[in-house]
C-alpha cells in the first residue's frame, strides 16, 4: 500500500473505533466486568494457539540475532501467560474509574454542578516486544472504557495478533463491539497514527527516550511518555552502609531490563571509602560491570572509567555507572541533569537530607532507603498499570486505570441566565459543596 | 538581535526562573501568601504608572487602527485594574495546592508510599492582549509555587511591561525571587520560548485554534490549550420555549466576545417553526445577525443563509447561525463534528434527552436548561482561572490552581527490597490504606 492508502484504510479503522468506543463509555460496569471475564475465558481457550504464535516469533527473531534481553521480552511460556490471564480477571475486580463524583456543588438554588470521570475516548498505544502488555493493555482500556488501537513490535506480531483474535472473539458474545480493539503491525501505520488526531485522544508510546522524543515531535496528539529509566541511588554520608549496599545491589540485579532499575550510583565522598569496596565487592558477586568517575577508580582502580555518555545511558543490563559527589546538592544536581524523572533513591539516616531530596529531586518517584525496583502499579496497589510516566503533568509514574479516565463538568439549571449574576444587582452565588 | 542571539538570552531567563521557582517550590503557605499580599500592594501603589501605559498602548493600538472588541479587552480603566489586585488578594485566600497528601498507603510494615501535590516547575504562558490576565496568571503561578514566563500580545507590551515591573517590586521584599515572574513581548522570543523543553514544563497559550495548533505543532513542551469556544445551545423537541428563548439570549449577548458564548443554535425541526420566530424578534432586539440554513430561511426568510464556514467560526461578536436537526443523535453529532469541545448545552423537560446528551457530547462542559456563559473558574467556585481547556485530557474546563501542580510519589523504607516479595517465597504486600 503506499502511504495515503495506508493513511486512508488507517482512518477507517480509527474511525470504527471511535464510533465503538463511545457506546462503550455509556456501558455500565457489570456490562464491562462481563466482557473482561468473556475476554478472559477466551484468551485461555486460545492459549495454545498463542504459545504456538509466540513460538514462531521467538524462532524468527533469534535467526534474525536478537539481543538477550530483548528476546526475554517476547518469550512467552504458558507460566507468563497464565499470569497475564489472571491479571485480566484482577483489572476485572478493580474499582470502575468512570462515572466518580469529583465535585458536586450547588452554585445557587436550582443549579447545580458536578464533575464527573469520563473515559479518553480512543487510546493509541505503541509499544515494544512484551506480547502479554498487550493483555494487561487492553483489559485496562476496556474497563476504563476505552478503544484502543495497539501497534506492537514487529518481532512479537504473531503473538499480538493471537492475542487480539481471541480478544475479538471474547468480545463478540458481549456488549462490547470488538471494534474497540484494534491492532496495528507496521512502522508506516504508526506513523499514520501519530496523524490522526480527529480519532485518537492520548498516545502512549513505550521504548526508549528517543523514540519517545520521535513520537512528541511528531503528533498533536497528548503523549503520554514511557520512557526511559535512568534511576538512581545517592549513598549520603549518613547512610547506614548494610542497607545501602543491600538497596543497591536490589536496584541493580533483582532485575536490569526493567526501567526502574539503577543505572548510577552516586556517593558522598566522605562515605565512599568505607562504602565502595563493600558495594564493589557484593555487586562482583553478581556479576555486575562497574565504570566508575575519577574518583571512584582511586578507591576501585581496577574497574571500566566512566565517560560522559554513561550517566545518560539506560543500560537494562548488569553495568552500573559510579559517581562520587561533594555533597547532597551535587548529588541532586546530577539526578535533575541526567535522570530522567523515573525515580530515584537516598540512603541515609538523616531526616533532613531526606526532606531536602524529596523537595528538590524532580522526579515521579523519590525514595528513601528502599529500591528503586518499588516503583510499579502492582507494587503500589493500583492493580495493573499501562506503563510509567515520567512526564512532569499528571498521570506521573506508574498510570492505571486512573490515568486513563479524564472528566466532564454537567450542569443543570432550570433557565439560569447568567446576566442574573452580573453587573450593580448581581446575586451572588452561593457555592455549597453537596454530599451525593 | 539574531535568533541564535534570542535563544542565548532567553536561555539564560528560563535557566534563572527554573531555579528560581524551585526554591519557590519549597516555600511554605505563608511565605506565598505573604509574597502575594506584598505583590498586591505594589500594584496599588503603581495604579497611575500601568493606567498610563495602558493609555499608551491603546492610542498605539487605534493609531494602528486595532478592531473594536480587541480594544475592548486591552483597554484597562481603573475599575478593571481595581478589580484585578482584589483577584490577587482573593487568590492569597484560596487554598494551597501544593503539598496535598492524595495517597498514603503502607505497603507492608514500614514501607509507606505517599503520593503529595507539588508545583509543575515553569509555566510558559503566552496570553492576548488582555492585560489583567497577567496579574491573575502571577498570581495563580506563584500561590502554585511556579515560575511563569509570560509572553504578552504585542498591543500590550507597554501594560504588560508595567505590571510585571510592579510585581517584582513587590516580590524584591518577600521570599520569592522576583526571577521568578519573566515577560517576553516580541513573536521571536515566542518561538525560542517553544524550544526549552528542558527548562519549561507546561505551555499555556490563549488564543485561537489556529494559534493553539501551530503552538502543539512547535514545542515538545506539554500544551494546555485554551482555544476557541465555538459553543452550541440545543433546543430540544423537549424544550420550553421561554427557557429555550431567556438561555438562548443570555448565551449569544450577555458577552459576545466570551469564549463560552455560543456561536450555533441548533433546533429540532418539530419545534422550529413555533420557536424560531420567536427566539429571532428577541434577538433582533439585541441587535443580533442571524445565519441560517437552508430549512431555517423557510421560517425565517429575510435572514443571510448561512455557509459552511459558519458552523466552524468563533464570530465573538453579535453573530449566531441557526440550523434545524431531524433528532438529538444529529445534534450531537452536529456539535461533536463542529464544536471546540469548550461547553454546550440542551434545553429540553425531557430527562432522557439530557443523559444522552451528557453522555455523547465530548465537550469540558455539557450543560442542561441554563446558559453556557457560566463556564467561568469564578462562577464553579474556583477562585480564579488561568484559561479554559479545551484538551480531552485533565485539566479540562477552566483551570484554576488544581491544574497547575502536579504530584511525587513519595516512599519510604527501612532497607526494603523488591526481592523479599518476589520469587516462589514472596511476601504479600499488605496495601493498606492510612489516615493521615
Amino acid at each position: 500500500m503506499t502511504p495515503l492508502q495506508i493513511a486512508s484504510s488507517l482512518n477507517d479503522i480509527a474511525q470504527q473505533t471511535r464510533q465503538a468506543a463511545s457506546l462503550l463509555a455509556l456501558l455500565s460496569t457489570e456490562a464491562k466486568n462481563q466482557a473482561i471475564a468473556s475476554v478472559a475465558q477466551a484468551l485461555e481457550s486460545a492459549k495454545d494457539k498463542i504459545l504456538q504464535a509466540n513460538l514462531a516469533d521467538c524462532e524468527a527473531a533469534t535467526a534474525d540475532g536478537i539481543a538477550q534481553p530483548l528476546y526475554k521480552r517476547l518469550q512467552l511460556d504458558e507460566h507468563k501467560l497464565r499470569d497475564a490471564i489472571a491479571g485480566v480477571r484482577d483489572v476485572g475486580k478493580l474499582a470502575d474509574p468512570v462515572g466518580q463524583v469529583q465535585i458536586q456543588r450547588e452554585l445557587d438554588t436550582g443549579l447545580i454542578l458536578k464533575r464527573i470521570t469520563c473515559p479518553l475516548g480512543v487510546l493509541g498505544i505503541i509499544f515494544e516486544a512484551r506480547p502479554e502488555a498487550a493483555i494487561q493493555i487492553i483489559s485496562l482500556a476496556i474497563k476504563s472504557g476505552n478503544g484502543v488501537i495497539l501497534k506492537c513490535g514487529k518481532e512479537a506480531v504473531r503473538s499480538c495478533e493471537a492475542i487480539v483474535a481471541a480478544v475479538k472473539t471474547g468480545l463478540s458474545t458481549t456488549d462490547v463491539n470488538p471494534d474497540v480493539v484494534q491492532l496495528l503491525t507496521t512502522r508506516e501505520e504508526t506513523l499514520a497514527l501519530l496523524q490522526l488526531d480527529k480519532y485518537v485522544d492520548l498516545i502512549i508510546p513505550r521504548g526508549s527516550n528517543s523514540f519517545v522524543r520521535f513520537v512528541q515531535e511528531n503528533t498533536r496528539i497528548p503523549v503520554l511518555g514511557h520512557a526511559d529509566g535512568i534511576c538512581h541511588i545517592y549513598i549520603d554520608k549518613a547512610a547506614d552502609i548494610e542497607t545501602a549496599i543491600a538497596v543497591t545491589v536490589d536496584a541493580k540485579v533483582q532485575y536490569p531490563a526493567a526501567c526502574n532499575a539503577i543505572e548510577t550510583l552516586l556517593i558522598h565522598q566522605s562515605i565512599a571509602g568505607e562504602f565502595l569496596p563493600k558495594v564493589a565487592q557484593a555487586l562482583a558477586e553478581q556479576q555486575v560491570e562497574l565504570r566508575g568517575d575519577e574518583r571512584t577508580l582511586q578507591i576501585l582502580p581496577e574497574i571500566v572509567p566512566a565517560t560522559a555518555t554513561d550517566w545518560e545511558t539506560e543500560y537494562s543490563d548488569f553495568i552500573l555507572s559510579i559517581k562520587i559527589v561533594d555533597s547532597l546538592t551535587d548529588a541532586i544536581a546530577h539526578i535533575n541533569q541526567y535522570g530522567s524523572r523515573h525515580t530515584d533513591a537516598i540512603i541515609t539516616e538523616d531526616v533532613a537530607a531526606v526532606e531536602t531530596f524529596f523537595g528538590l529531586v524532580n522526579s515521579a518517584g523519590v525514595f528513601h532507603n528502599c529500591s528503586t525496583r518499588f516503583a510499579d502499579g502492582f507494587r503500589y496497589g493500583f492493580g495493573a498499570e499501562v506503563g510509567i510516566s515520567t512526564q512532569q503533568m499528571p498521570p506521573r509514574g506508574p498510570v492505571g486505570l486512573e490515568g486513563l479516565v479524564t472528566y466532564k463538568y454537567q450542569m443543570t439549571g432550570a433557565g439560569h441566565i447568567v446576566a442574573t449574576y452580573t453587573g450593580a444587582n448581581a446575586k451572588p452565588f452561593t457555592h455549597q459543596d453537596m454530599k451525593e
